[in-house]
């Protein structure tokens, strides 16, 4: 499923393909510069904290340059009313939560800052068990208005990468990865960085 | 981290790397004939559970082919009495668990079956909690004996891929993405399938 937020232009009556297709390596190498400037700004985690199922991917793939036990945290969401408000509901949490996060300094993972609801939920619900700081590390945030706000107790906000606000493939949302790899060279999404 | 069970030969004086190197490209089609293989079997799950950390973007793939949602369990190992036996112990297990696994059909996933140890600990905490049935599904089997037992209770085990006992070195795991491409073309590991 690629995130919402992207649109299909009508030019000269073809439809043109505007989502960002990523291969899995260039997203590795987006978790390593991201990993990296983590460690330079002197942020140092006891644990790193994903929001499933998007952050499962981009959490992992951190833990091999900062390696550090990983919870997880699972949502998902429901409309209100038909409306198109995303409500992010808990479908896991973590267990004994006070335990494993007061007075930690937690490094949150997910894949994409698009709306921010839920980056605003899991930080909110977070803070309550007393942790020493949030750090939050998204794989991309997209450059748009945001309903949801990071809350001000969180100084710490690192980016893959910034992308604009087009719906993002990813990898392993590809039914056929091969495709998947075709259409990212074809977008030139492709980098040799 | 490669995982344990590789040797080097000494070849002509020469060391011969006979670890496994894999692409994330090859692993997503391992996982797609895998997801294939469980629902032509007619096992249809209600949740998946992944085994982390390495059963996180196994676990993840997998939800593209079998979209249900996905819990996780974290593991860490520790060694008894300085032996060199792996003791799972929980870092996160699920919140609320009899709620939601009592009478579901549930998906167990990991990254590999290697000495069994891990598989054994897991299915039986998770069997104490009453689901209806549980099947294992690990991306890699590791052909050799095993510590572990699967209980008699689990009837239904699928594996992405059969192995020899060596060093698998996952992508995920490579400080440089490029280089474990590589080495994966040398050691002819790039399937075109």
């Amino acid at each position: 499923m690629c995130t919402t937020g992207g649109i299909l232009f009508a030019e000269r009556g073809l439809q043109v393909d505007t989502r960002y297709y990523l291969t899995y390596n260039r997203i590795h190498k987006t978790i390593r510069r991201l990993a990296g400037r983590i460690l330079e700004s002197g942020f140092d985690p006891d644990v790193i904290v994903a929001i499933g199922s998007g952050g499962f991917i981009p959490g992992r793939i951190i833990r091999t340059y900062i390696d550090r036990p990983i919870l997880t945290v699972g949502l998902s969401y429901y409309r209100k009313n038909n409306k198109p408000q995303e409500i992010p509901k808990k479908i896991q949490w973590i267990d004994e939560v006070e335990n494993k996060l007061s007075g930690k300094k937690v490094l949150l993972v997910d894949e994409v800052d698009d709306t921010r609801v839920t980056l605003e939920y899991c930080l909110k619900e977070l803070l309550r068990h007393g942790p020493a700081e949030i750090a939050v590390a998204v794989l991309h945030n997209k450059r748009k208005a945001k309903r949801g706000i990071i809350p001000q107790e969180i100084s710490r906000y690192f980016v893959g990468e910034e992308l604009e606000d087009r719906w993002i493939c990813y990898p392993w949302d590809a039914k056929d990865i091969d495709e998947q790899e075709r259409l990212a060279r074809e977008m030139g999404q492709i980098q040799k960085k």
